[in-house]
C-alpha cells in the first residue's frame, strides 16, 4: 500500500518569534534555517518581509536549498486592490518560493478587528491568493481563529476556506489561534471542512494552551489534513505552538502513523533530532527541557528502583521506542558500545573517518565524557569538537601558545569629567619560540582580549585576516556561587563565508571566552592549512 | 442533569519522586501534601512505606485532613501468604486510609520480572486486595504495563483487572507504564476493559513520552474511567506523569468535560492553582515553566504585534479561558510598540497605581521606548521596570552612588608554576557623603564586582544579607564589532523567597552586568523599605 505524504511546515522563525523574550537576529535566522534543513521539514516560514528590518533583510535572498522558503503576510486590505497594497507587495516581492497569508475566518473578528464586511474579507482572500499565484508563488492561507469562528458561524468559516481553495491556494491552514480547542472538536470540525476543501489541501496550526497542541495536530491528521504547522521545541506565543520535535518521532515511529504516512524526514535525519533540538536551545540560550518527549536528557532515563534491574534484562519492553532511533540514549547504564557508535556518527558528520576498532576512539570517548561532565556541550560547538577529536587523533599542530594575558575594565571620570569605561587587554604569545606581546583596547573585556590576541600572530596573520566574531553567548550552568560559565562563540571567515562555533567552560567568564577565542583562531588556521 | 463524579489521584510523592534529581525529605512531603489539600485532590499517594526510611516515617501518622491518604506497595510475593509477606505487612500497617498495589498485567513481565506463573500472579492480586480490605483499607490495584500487556495478551490483562475487581478493589488503575500509547488506542482498550470492570471502578495512569499524557487521560475519561492519576507540574520519571495542573482547569472550564463531570476542586481552589504550581516549583528549587498551560507566566501574554491592539478591545475573543479563573494574569508585553494603556496595565501589575491623565506617564512611556531602542527588554526584567517607573514617578531614594570601579582578570603562572586566573574588583561607593572603598576577588569579573559591591553598604548591609544571585544571562544583541551586550540577572532573597529580574545594557559586558547588579541591590533595598 502506498503511503500518503504528510507535509511539515515550520514556523519557528515567524510564529515562534512571537515568543516572549525571543528576538531573532538575521544571523540567528540563517542558523535556524540551516538546522531546519538538517531536520528535513518541507516548508520554512522565515518571517514577515516588510514588517520589520530583520525580516526584510532575511528575505533579501533565498535562504533554503531544499525546503520551500515561505514568507508570511496579511491578506490585502479591504478597499484597495492587491496592486495598491504596499504591505502585500512587500511580501510578494520577497525572495521566497511560497507565501502564507493570514486571513480572518471568524466573522466577529472581521467586523471588530478589520472593520470591513464579510464579503470584503472574502474578496481580500480571493484577490490575495490570485495575486500570489500570478507572482509565481505557492500560495497558502492561514485561517485565523478557524475553530472558534466555525463554532460561531460555520457557514462563514467554511466560506473563507472555500474561497481560498477556489482562488488557487495550495494549502488552507486551519488555525486554533487561541489554543483552547480539544482533540474531539478538532476532529469533528476538520471532518466537516472536507465537504468544501479536500484534506490534501488542508493544514493544521495549533497552540498548547491546554497541553493538546501535539494531540490536536494528530487528531487533525486522523481527520484528513495533510500539512502540520509547528515549531522547534514548541516555541511560540503564550504556551507555544505544536512541537515538531515531539511530532516527528511519533509520525516516524508509531505504526498508527508510520503505516499510513510518509514525511520528508529520513531515518538518518530522525537520528539527528536530539542534537538539533539541543542546538536550537543553545541558539535561544536556554537550558534544554530535560523531560522533553524523545529528546530530553531523562526521556530514556530510569532511576534505580523497581524497573532498573528489569530494564537491563530486556530494554524493549520498558521503552516505547528505541532511544537510538532519535539519537538519544538510555541512561540506566550508558554502554560504552552505544557511546562509541554515537561518537563515530558525530565524527563522520564533521568529516573524520576512523575505524571503529581504533583504540584512540576509547580515549576520545573518555575525554568527551569528561568534558561534558564539566559543562562542555559539543553538539552546539562543532569546531571545538573537531579540534578535540583531531587533537586526540594526533593531527592538530600547535600553532601558537598563549603564555599569559591580563584584562582590565575600569569605570571612572575622564579628564573632561565624563564617566567612561575603558577595557584593555595584554596578551603574551609564543610562536616558534619567539615571544610576542600585544595590547589592545576594546568595547569590553572579551573584545579587548580578542583584539589583542589577533593583533600579531606573526606568520599566521594573513590566514586570520578575514576572521570575524559574529556571535557570543554566555550561559551559567548551575546557579549560585559554584556556578560554571559556558561561552559559545560563532565566528565567520568573511572571505569563504564559512561559519563555525567554538566553546569554552570555566568558573571565570573571561577564561571561558578566552578558550573559545583560541579554539576559533586555531580552527581558522587549521582550515586555512597553514604550516 | 446530575454530573458524574471524577476522582483525582495525586502521585507526586510516589511516582513523582521517581524523577531524576528529585529526592523529597519528610518535611518536604508534609509541605507538598498541604499544597495538594489546598488544591483539592481526592487521593494523595504519599510513598511506599517500608521501602525507605523517609516513606516509613512519612506514614508513621496520617498526613491528610480531607484527601484519602494512600500508601503504595507491591502485591504479595508468589509462594507465600499475605500474612507472611513482610513488605505487604509494612504497607498494610502504615497510617493510611487506602492502599494502592502495583501488579503486573503483562504476561511477559510476569514471567521475566516476577519469575512466577500467570496463575500465581492472579492469586497474588486476589490475596493482596482481600488482605487490604480485611485490614480496613480502601484497596486499589495499579495494573502495570496494562496497555502493552493488553496488546500482547488481552485475555490475561483483562483477567488481572477482573480478579482485582472481584476481590473487592475500589479502583483498578490502567497504567501506560512505558508512556508510548496514543489516545485512540487508550480509548479503544479502555472501552473493551469495561466488559469486565465498570468504568466507575477504573482509573488511568499515563506518562508523557509522546507528549500525550494529558490527552491520554482525557481519552480514557471519554471512554469511561472515573479516576485520573497525575502529579503537580507533570513531575515524574522520564518525561513525567500526567500534569494535574493542566488537567484540572480543562476539567473545570471546558464544557466538553465540565458539563458532564464534577471534581473535588472548587472554583475558589481553581483560582489558587497558579500559585500552587509556582509554590511547588519553589519546593523543587526550579524555575517555573513560563509556557505552562494555564499557569505559566506567558500563558496569557501577547507580544505587541498584530494581536496587541485587538486583544485590548475584547480579550475574551483572544483568550480561551479567563486568566483570573486560574489565578493567572493577562500580560500585554511592554515592548517597542507599547502604548499608554499597555503601560498602565503593566504598572498595575507591579503594584503602581497612576491616573491615566498623569503627565508623568508620557515621560515614562518615552523613557521606556528610548531604553528599548537601546536594547533593554523590560518584559524580562520586572524589577528594573518597576525601578524605572518609580524613579520616573519620583519615588526611589538614592541609597548609594558608585563613584568608580575597576575589575582586573589576569591569567599567569603562580609561584608554584600552575597556570591560574585571578579576578579582582575594586569599588568606590558614596553613602550619605561618606566614601567607602571595597576590594574582593571572585570566580570571574562579575562575581568579583558583585562581591565588592555588596561587601560594605554601611547601614544597608543587613537589608541585603539574604540577597543571592541565582542566574545570569548574557546576550549579544547585534553581532559584529558594534555589538551591544544585554545582561539579565535573576536574584533571590533567601529569607522571603522573593525572586526578581534586573537588566543592564552596554557595549561592555562588565558595565552591563554592573547596571543589573546595582538595580538588583536597589530593588532589594526598596522592597526592604530601608530609609
Amino acid at each position: 500500500m502506498t503511503k500518503e505524504r504528510l507535509f511539515l511546515f515550520d514556523t519557528t522563525l515567524r510564529d515562534g518569534a512571537q515568543t516572549s523574550g525571543v528576538d531573532f537576529s538575521v544571523n540567528e535566522k540563517v542558523v535556524v534555517a540551516e538546522l531546519l534543513e538538517r531536520l528535513g521539514v518541507d516548508y520554512i516560514e522565515g518571517g514577515y518581509p516588510g514588517a520589520n528590518p530583520t525580516d526584510s533583510e532575511f528575505f533579501s535572498e533565498k535562504r533554503t536549498r531544499k525546503a520551500t522558503f515561505t514568507a508570511f503576510g496579511m491578506t490585502k486590505r479591504a478597499g484597495r486592490s492587491a496592486a495598491n497594497d504596499p504591505g502585500l507587495q512587500d511580501v510578494l516581492s520577497a525572495s521566497s518560493d511560497a507565501c502564507c497569508f493570514v486571513a480572518k475566518a471568524w466573522d466577529y473578528h472581521v467586523r471588530v478587528a478589520l472593520g470591513c464586511t464579510n464579503e470584503e474579507n472574502l474578496d481580500s482572500i480571493y484577490e490575495t491568493v490570485t495575486a500570489a499565484v500570478a507572482a509565481g508563488k505557492e500560495a497558502m492561507i492561514d485561517c485565523e481563529h478557524f475553530f472558534d469562528g466555525f463554532k460561531a458561524n460555520p457557514e462563514y468559516a467554511l466560506n473563507c476556506a472555500r474561497t481560498a481553495y477556489h482562488a488557487g491556494a495550495r494549502w488552507i491552514v486551519l488555525c486554533d489561534t487561541n489554543g483552547g480547542t480539544l482533540p474531539d472538536e478538532i476532529f469533528d470540525i476538520v471532518t466537516k471542512v472536507q465537504e468544501v476543501v479536500p484534506g490534501t489541501h488542508l493544514g493544521i496550526h495549533t497552540h498548547d494552551d491546554t497541553g493538546h497542541a501535539v494531540a490536536n495536530s494528530l487528531a487533525a491528521v486522523d481527520a484528513g489534513v495533510r500539512q502540520i504547522q509547528g515549531t522547534l521545541n514548541g516555541l511560540g506565543e503564550r504556551c507555544g505552538n505544536a512541537n515538531l520535535i515531539t511530532l516527528i518521532p511519533t509520525l516516524k515511529l508509531k505504526p498508527a502513523f508510520s503505516d499510513r504516512f510518509e514525511i520528508g524526514v529520513s531515518d538518518a535525519q530522525l537520528k539527528e533530532i536530539t542534537s538539533i533540538s539541543h542546538a536550537f536551545d543553545e541558539i535561544l540560550n536556554r537550558s534544554p527541557d530535560r523531560q522533553a518527549p524523545y529528546v530530553g536528557e531523562t526521556a530514556f532515563a530510569t532511576k534505580a528502583g523497581i524497573h532498573a534491574s528489569a530494564i537491563l534484562k530486556d530494554p524493549q519492553t520498558y521503552e516505547h521506542v528505541a532511544p537510538e532511533s532519535v539519537g538519544n540514549q538510555r541512561r540506566v547504564l550508558v554502554s560504552d558500545q552505544a557511546g562509541k557508535s554515537n561518537l563515530l556518527g558525530e565524527l563522520a558528520r564533521v568529516g573524520i573517518e576512523v575505524d571503529k576498532s581504533d583504540p584512540r576512539l576509547d580515549l576520545l570517548l573518555a575525554k568527551v565524557k569528561e568534558r561534558e561532565a564539566e559543562g562542555y556541550a559539543y553538539e552546539a560547538a562543532d569546531a571545538s569538537f573537531e579540534l578535540l577529536a583531531r587533537r586526540e587523533l594526533g593531527e592538530v599542530p600547535r600553532y601558537f601558545a598563549v603564555e599569559s594575558f591580563r584584562v582590565m575594565v575600569e569605570r571612572r571620570f575622564n579628564a573632561i569629567g565624563d564617566l567612561v569605561t575603558v577595557s584593555e587587554a595584554v596578551v603574551k604569545v609564543d610562536i616558534d619560540g619567539e615571544t610576542r606581546m600585544s595590547v589592545a583596547e576594546g568595547n569590553g573585556p572579551v573584545n579587548a582580549l580578542d583584539m589583542a590576541l589577533r593583533k600579531d600572530l606573526g606568520k599566521y596573520q594573513s590566514a586570520i585576516d578575514g576572521l570575524e566574531l559574529i556571535d557570543y553567548k554566555v550561559r551559567i550552568l548551575n546557579g549560585g556561587t559554584g556556578a560554571v560559565t559556558r561561552v559559545l562563540i560563532e565566528s565567520q571567515d568573511t572571505v569563504t563565508h564559512r561559519r563555525w562555533f567554538t566553546i569554552g567552560v570555566s568558573s571565570n567568564i573571561v577564561d571561558a571566552s578566552f578558550q573559545a577565542l583560541v579554539d576559533s583562531i586555531t580552527f581558522a588556521l587549521m582550515k586555512a592549512n597553514v604550516a
